[in-house]
C-alpha cells in the first residue's frame, strides 16, 4: 500500500503546476470521495495537461497519501506551535485542543480527507490514528513519570480519549455556522474541566 | 433533503426482497462509497429484478437515509437495552459506552456508513451528530439536576466529549485483530476512571 510514490517539483513552474494538482485533488476527493474521483477529473479541474500528473504522481493513490501527509504534518506543526513555551502538560493539552480546533475551522475538508482513509483502505486509517496515538503516548509518558498525568489510567486508552474529545468538539464548533475565537475558547475551556479533575493531578510549579 | 422517502413491505416475499436490497446497499456504501454506487449496482449485488428497487425506495439517497435511520434505531436500541434497571448516571455511561462499543465491533460498517454522510451531504452528518447530542442533553440534564452530574460545564460540551469517547475508544477497540469482552471491559473501565473523576459527583445510594 505504501509503495506507491510521489516526486517533488523541482522548478517553480513545476511547483505551480504541483500545487494545482493539490489543490484540485483535495476538493475532488473531500468533495465526491476518493472512489467516485478519476485522474481525468483531478487533471481537468487543475487544468493541467494530460500526463504532467504522472510526472508527479504514480497513481490516485499517491496523490491521495500525499495529502493526508500533509494533513498529518500540518496539524501535528499546527499543535506544536501552539504549545511553544508551556511546560505544563495540562496548558499544552489546552492549547492543543484549541489548535486543533481552530485548524479544522480553518480547513474544515480536513476531515473529509481524514475520515475518507476508512473508504480509501481501512489499514491507512487505522495507521493514521495509531501514529497519532502512539505520538501522544510517547508524549503523556513524560508527564505520567514527572506526576503531572494520572499514572493509575492505561495510556493507551488515554490517547484514544483524547483524540476523541478533539475530533467531536471539533465537529460541535464545526456545526455552527458563525463562530468566534471567543465561543472556541470556551468550549475548549469546558471540555478541559473534565481533564483537569478526571485525568491531570495537581502539579506544584 | 428529506423529502426522499421509503415505502415498507407488505408481504412476505416482499420483505425478503427489501432486507436482499437493504444489505447490498449496506455493503456497497459501506465499501465504495454512496457517490461510485449506482443502483444499478445495488439492483445487481441484491439479484432482484430491475425496477424493483423503485418500489421501496424512491432513489438512493432515500436507501441511504433509511440505512442512516436504522443504524441510529439500533445504536440507541443497544444503549437503552444496556441500561435497564441501572440509576445511576455513572453506570448508565459505562453501559452505554460498552454496549456501542460492542455493537460497532458486531458491525464494523456502522463507522463506514454513519461517516459516509459528511460525503453524501454535510447536513446529514451535522443532523445525525447534533440529535444525538440533543439526546444525550435531555438525558444528562436530569442528573445536573439531581446533583449526580457537575453543574459547572456546559451541557452540550459535555455531550461532544462523551460522543468523541465512544466513537474514538471504539476505534481503539476496531483497530485490534482480535479482542475479547474481557479486553473491552478493561478499555471501558480506563475511560471512565477519567470521567469518574472528572465529571461525576459522588451521591449516596
Amino acid at each position: 500500500m505504501n509503495n506507491v510514490s510521489y516526486r517533488l517539483p523541482k522548478t517553480k513552474t513545476g511547483q505551480k503546476t504541483f500545487d494545482k494538482i493539490i489543490r484540485a485533488g483535495k476538493k475532488l476527493f473531500a468533495g465526491n470521495g476518493f472512489q467516485a474521483t478519476s485522474i481525468n477529473d483531478i487533471i481537468a479541474k487543475a487544468r493541467v495537461a494530460a500526463g504532467t500528473f504522472y510526472i508527479y504522481f504514480d497513481n490516485k493513490l499517491a496523490l491521495y497519501l500525499y495529502l493526508l501527509d500533509l494533513y498529518r504534518t500540518s496539524i501535528r506543526k499546527a499543535s506544536s506551535n501552539a504549545i511553544v513555551g508551556l511546560s505544563s502538560r495540562q496548558a499544552m493539552e489546552r492549547e492543543g485542543l484549541k489548535a486543533f480546533i481552530m485548524f479544522v475551522k480553518e480547513d474544515p475538508l480536513a476531515y473529509k480527507l481524514i475520515w475518507e482513509s476508512l473508504f480509501v483502505d481501512f489499514t491507512i486509517f487505522k495507521e493514521y490514528y495509531m501514529q497519532f496515538a502512539d505520538s501522544y503516548m510517547y508524549h503523556l509518558k513524560k508527564f505520567v513519570d514527572n506526576g503531572e498525568v494520572r499514572n493509575d489510567i492505561d495510556i493507551e486508552t488515554v490517547s484514544y480519549v483524547l483524540m476523541g474529545i478533539s475530533n467531536f468538539v471539533g465537529l460541535q464548533i464545526l456545526f455552527r455556522d458563525k463562530v468566534t475565537e471567543q465561543e472556541i475558547d470556551f468550549v475548549v475551556d469546558e471540555a478541559m474541566k473534565i481533564l483537569a479533575a478526571g485525568l491531570f493531578l495537581k502539579v506544584s510549579k
